[in-house]
């Protein structure tokens, strides 16, 4: 099965590394929008020009589409679906209808097939809430993120005035997660559930104690949380902070009987040293899914809720039964 | 969707009571093979003779088999997938291909539908596997089970010669189960992962060091673990311990990066308060899966594997994409 990697940014080099750990698969190269010859792959993969895409329909089973969601995907899935199977990681929860409309509609157009939202947030998250409530209607769900990475944050830091660099934890308060893994069904505040540390690297004689206050009451970002601020020297930041961890846990808490005696807590929990490796890792395996499923003549839209687990995976149905079952 | 009951024990009892927690499940009744006067049921079902079961064909969408692996459900399940679409639990690790075979002849001959070996362990612990061995191919998988009640334990402490009653939890050793989750890839030894906790009650005047060392040295069962023998009163069992908790993690440490120098964790985590209870929810939602794909034209043998996540919940595609991805 031929891949390829379209966009070299963090999550286009987690493909590209996680895609050397599955023999079935083979890295035709990657696309880039910048100057080929200006970007280095780190295992040697060829790069090409997105200009160049033509050239390659029929030689590529899965294209796999490492953009942001805010501007790149809501045009570029449709677009190259329309010549190619794809996978994306779209990510803007809210907007998920709007783009799997817009994605089916190429794609069935075209007799192809394309997973959007892969990923673990969307993704494997989304997979163990439904299995959870499938498993139990009666019951609430919990989503705790972190300890990780938020870049999101991390920009919205930076942009104040004043700030060289930062980076912000998201971290999930532990009297609340272990409330929820007791099998209490508590309604929280945004407060309540998680806090954000911030590690900033001001410029010299920056204002510290109003950087402080900006991020403390920045709304929706950090007002509604408890924040910390730690001002750190930019060789702390490299050597403490460069890494991009992640992870959280999704839970839900259900009761069965014949009064709802019996409470039941199905977690699903990733802690992960690497969030870009990680979800190149996920989107490998749906990469997979969308190779047998469009050589079995589906076409279309898809999200992970649609893929028979034994799609993601390289072993045969035969050899899942007796060995994973 | 009509579902029907097929045997009336702890599990029969457990999807009865999980079928009351979805409004797109009709129970139409309980088959048994005792005289149907015989047996109440929890929520008043009606009770009808196996010897029926063929009046109702085309009546009921999906059979849930509610049988025991060892002796009913070998040949129960390929028989009764000649007329019905089946669920089954079939635990059995070892004879799962064996069974699949049988179960998928009568059931491609016939045109119905039959999902095997649903539940938790088989059945979304084996799911919780796939997921995590697809997202990270190079890795090791660790199965914790507990704190939680072992039927076959319990029931080999009885037929010891002075045994009363008895109940046997399967305890997973913290330190161990720790040491996985801080992501660590230890091999373990049986005692190093499980203890077993065993409570006795014994007849009076019994020798009781003997029943504990009886007990402790139990090839198979006990020999190979760290192993405490309580003996209580016939109120006390009562009173603590007449529940059926179980549950369990599977975890997954995977590794990724140019030099697999980043680690990643996954956890799949059940704490049950009811193990029958629970399965039979698990049961349901198969059972609802069955019933779409087989309007769908499938036919066959499935397990969970084979199912699109999708199948297993009665929210539409549009409201899952909303709401849960």
């Amino acid at each position: 099965m031929k891949i390829a990697i379209y966009g070299y940014g963090n999550l286009g080099r987690g493909v590209e590394l996680a895609a050397r750990l599955s023999p079935d698969v083979e890295t035709v190269g990657v696309f880039t929008r910048r100057a080929p010859e200006s970007v280095k792959t780190l295992t040697g993969l060829p790069v090409y020009s997105t200009e160049s895409l033509p050239d390659f329909k029929g030689k590529i089973d899965v294209l796999v589409i490492c953009g942001g969601s805010a501007t790149d995907l809501p045009h570029l899935t449709p677009s190259l679906a329309a010549d190619f199977n794809v996978v994306d990681s779209f990510d803007t929860h809210a907007a998920i209808p709007e783009h799997f409309a817009r994605v089916d509609a190429a794609a069935k157009e075209n007799g192809t097939v394309a997973l959007i939202s892969g990923g673990w947030d969307p993704g494997l998250f989304s997979i163990a809430r439904l299995y959870a409530s499938a498993a139990l209607p009666n019951g609430a769900d919990y989503t705790f993120w972190g300890r990780g990475i938020s870049q999101g944050h991390s920009d919205a830091i930076r942009r104040i005035d004043g700030v060289l660099d930062a980076r912000q934890y998201t971290v999930p308060v532990d009297s609340a997660l272990d409330a929820v893994r007791r099998g209490e069904c508590p309604e929280f505040t945004t407060r309540e559930k998680h806090k954000r540390e911030c590690f900033v690297v001001a410029k010299e004689g920056a204002d510290l104690a109003r950087i402080e206050s900006e991020i403390k009451n920045m709304p929706n970002y950090f007002a509604d949380y408890d924040t910390s601020v730690t001002f750190i020297s930019k060789e702390e930041l490299t050597r403490d902070h460069s890494g991009m961890p992640h992870g959280g846990s999704v839970l839900r808490n259900g009761s069965t009987g014949l009064n709802g005696e019996h409470t039941h807590t199905v977690e699903f929990r990733l802690s992960l040293d690497s969030n870009p490796e990680f979800t190149g890792s996920v989107l490998v395996a749906c990469a997979r899914a969308v190779d047998r499923m469009s050589k079995r003549k589906n076409s279309g839209c898809i999200t992970l809720f649609d893929v028979a687990p034994a799609d993601l995976s390289p072993l045969s149905p035969e050899e899942l039964r007796a060995h994973l079952l």
